[in-house]
C-alpha cells in the first residue's frame, strides 16, 4: 500500500477512477471521496448501473447503435425513411444528429474509421454489413457523415469503391463550411474556400 | 427514456456518471462510452472496488482518519510522537501534511468546520473526541491546522476555549506567509504583512 493512503480500500478505488480517462489522481480522490460522503445505496446504484450496463449492453442487429432491444428503436420505427442510410463513426454520432431533429432516415454505425496507424483495417469496422444492407435493395442514398480527416476520408473511399457495383444508390457527404454565427475573417482558408465553392442559393 | 438516448440502460449509466462532481453530461457519456470499450472483468473490477469501499469503509477510532483497522496505521505506529496532535479538516489534508515527510506526529481529522451557514455546529464535528484524547494527558502540543477562513478561525477559537482548562498543553497554528518561489510584488498585501511579522532568522 502506498504511504499516502491510509486504507488500501480508499487506494484500490482511487486507482479504479484514477484509470478512466481525463480522470487525474486528485479527481480520481475527490470522486471518492464524494462517494464516501453517499449513502451506501447511492453508491450500489450507480456501481450497478455500471455493471449492468456492461453484462447486458446489446447493439443494433441492423445499424450497430447501442440498444437494448435485438433491432434498436430507430431501425424498428416505421414512420423513419428506410431508403436513406446514414454512415457514422460512433453512437455519439447518432446522438449529434438525432438532437439537430434534421434527419428521419436510417443509420450505420461503423465503430471508427480505417486508420492503420492504429491498426484499425476494413474488417474491424461493420463496413461488410453496410455492403450488406444495401444489397438487399431499397436503399436510395447513403450518406457518409465521417469526419474531415485523412482517415474518414479513406473510409469514404473505401466505402465508395465497395458500393460501385449499386449505381443506382446516391451517395453523399455532409456539407462544410462555416459554422453559423462564425466571423469570414477568423475562419480558416480551407472552411472558408469550402463555403465559397459550395454555395446555396439564398432565400430570405 | 430521453428520445436522445437509444439505450435506457446507456442512458441509467450516464444519469448516474453525471451526478458525480464537477463532471457533465458530456463527460459522463465519453466515460461510459470508455467503460463499453473495456473488459467485462475490468468493468466489473472497477464496479466492485467503488461498492466495497462504501460497504467497508472504516474510520480510526482515535483520530477519525480513513482506515481498515480499527486504530488507523499512524496512530498505532509506535515510532510516532503521540504527544502532538494535528487538528485538520479532512482526510485530504492528512495525506497532504504525511507527503511532506515534516511530521512525526499523530491526527485528530474533525470531519469539517464550523460553519452556521451550512449547517454544521460543533457536534457534528470531532471536537468533543479531541478534547477526551487531550484530557487523557500525554498532549504537549496540539497543532489546528485548519484553513484560514472565517470557519477556520471559527473552529480554532472555539477549540482553544475547550482547550482552555489544560494550560500545559501549547496550541499553535501553521506559519502563514508567501509561498516558496513567490514574487513579493505580487503576493496580497495580508499574506506578504504576515510574512514580514513572522520573519525567522537568516540562515545560510
Amino acid at each position: 500500500m502506498n504511504q499516502q493512503y491510509s486504507s488500501a480500500l480508499l487506494e484500490r478505488a482511487v486507482d479504479e477512477f484514477a484509470k478512466l480517462p481525463g480522470i487525474g489522481r486528485k479527481t480520481a480522490m475527490r470522486l471518492v471521496l464524494h462517494m464516501l460522503r453517499l449513502d451506501t445505496d447511492k453508491v450500489d446504484t450507480f456501481s450497478q448501473a455500471i455493471s449492468t450496463l456492461r453484462h447486458e449492453v446489446n447493439y443494433c442487429r441492423v445499424c450497430h447503435n447501442i440498444s437494448d432491444e435485438d433491432i434498436c428503436q430507430i431501425c424498428s420505427n416505421p414512420s423513419r425513411v428506410s431508403s436513406q442510410i446514414c454512415v457514422v463513426e460512433n453512437i455519439q454520432d447518432v446522438m449529434a444528429i438525432e438532437q439537430t431533429q434534421q434527419y428521419r432516415g436510417l443509420y450505420h454505425v461503423l465503430g471508427g474509421v480505417i486508420s492503420p496507424m492504429d491498426g484499425v483495417g476494413p474488417s474491424e469496422l461493420e463496413i461488410a454489413s453496410l455492403v450488406d444492407r444495401v444489397s438487399q435493395g431499397g436503399v436510395e442514398e447513403v450518406i457518409l457523415a465521417l469526419s474531415s480527416t485523412m482517415e474518414g476520408d479513406t473510409t469514404n473511399f473505401f466505402i465508395s469503391r465497395k458500393l460501385a457495383k449499386y449505381p443506382e444508390v446516391k451517395l453523399t457527404v455532409l456539407a462544410r463550411g462555416m459554422s453559423i454565427n462564425d466571423e469570414l475573417q477568423y475562419t480558416d482558408e480551407v472552411t472558408l474556400g469550402r463555403s465559397l465553392v459550395n454555395r446555396v442559393p439564398f432565400s430570405a
